[in-house]
């Protein structure tokens, strides 16, 4: 298992947060957010944090980058319903050579619901192992 | 983290597999599988392992229970294509009195394509933790 | 088939319009959004126009009514791509006693994406039909 | 609305089924499948239905062509709840030079659940429009 950290459940240790609304079209029968509708909200913040510190993921694919996954980590502390508002906060957690972390925490009105980390490389459109831009490992 | 279960990439480690074939809605733009949607595979592999042991999720649900997603854990070593025919091996990794870590390998023509591991619990329809049920227990 | 609208591609036949951004988990291997994916995209703005007008869906929900898809119809005119901003503009096109449509039009940057019209009625939880609520057939 | 056929709820009139069990991350808060979770079943059935007929889509995709989706409708009328065993009907209703349609119908346990239509282009993998192949115009 790569991934190592373990995201902090206090709002202040991140650098960024975004907001979204619960779709009912992420919710189950169990009345709550699917478990794996998280990962599409934390892609939402990652790439919404990319576009906030300048390097918005659009750019970066047409540079001939995309950043893979490597391993995805979710933690359900306490689940999310329908429309309810989330505050999804990232931080950037490690940077490596050829990888990089990212950490983030979900709360709903200040509350924590997740916490979650997920493990990226950058590759080629055709999936060949490429260095991390510079702009990213100087960020590490 | 309470996922401490490192999955073997060895199929005979297994106790049971699921195949189940990638679908076109599951791929993104980066032409493989979205890295969310290996989850609701898990979750196929996982249900169908349950029926297969006798104890079908929906006869769990009838008797008040719900198995929630407590964490999730992923790591992507190859992507998936569409239309492949994905192996999903599962094994109950672990048992304690109040949850339980499924540990999952994913195949394709015996290659290794990624592991995962899901921890979980018992609750009521409205979300109140319970004890796992004595089966689950004795399985440990 | 019940859906007879066929909705307008002039954004001023529109009373209420909402903004999204296409999200990466909704790319396919096409690299364009799934079709599957507008689905929860009118959904997603039908629920912001019933907020708007005053009758969020959750008060809806609450007073034991859900109002459930009778059906649904996406015409795909030009694809919508990652991280586009897209406008959904929303009407409620029709109201009869037992169901009402609304019509949908996504434009990116004022050009044409898409058009959709959902059918629906009004449901209790369990899934028995009643009357749309007065309010709504006012509307009408 | 280019969609215009209304497809028959008698299974005798459809030449190929392709059968699939509803997952659990299919499901939404109202218990049931969600309405945008019918058309990646449809997809499935498709896909299923070209391979059937000795047009597996990856070979489709080979010779570089893309079926785009044009139009899609479906009507919900019984919902589908998870774990239940789906059978997806699935008819060529009609063939023009630049599009076809499939006509669908859902069954369980030969209850009718829902019916559906889809149009569809053929394009290059960079969206232009092409002439659909002879094999499938030949089926019309």
């Amino acid at each position: 298992m790569r991934i190592s950290a373990d995201p902090s459940t206090d709002t202040a240790d991140y650098e960024f947060a975004h907001q979204l609304r619960v779709r009912f079209a992420e919710t189950d029968a169990m009345g709550i957010v699917h478990h794996s509708r998280y990962l599409p909200m934390l892609e939402e913040a990652r790439v919404a944090y990319l576009r906030h510190i300048g390097h918005p993921y659009s750019a970066i694919r047409a540079e001939g980058i995309e950043m893979n996954v490597l391993e995805a980590w979710c933690q359900y502390r306490k689940p999310l319903e329908f429309d309810e508002v989330v505050d999804v906060h990232v931080d950037l957690a490690r940077v490596d050579r050829a990888s990089f972390q990212m950490g983030y925490l979900l709360t709903v009105d200040g509350e924590v619901r997740a916490t979650g980390v997920t493990a990226h490389g950058a590759v080629t459109p055709d999936g060949r192992p490429v260095r991390l831009p510079t702009w990213l490992r100087e960020l590490g």
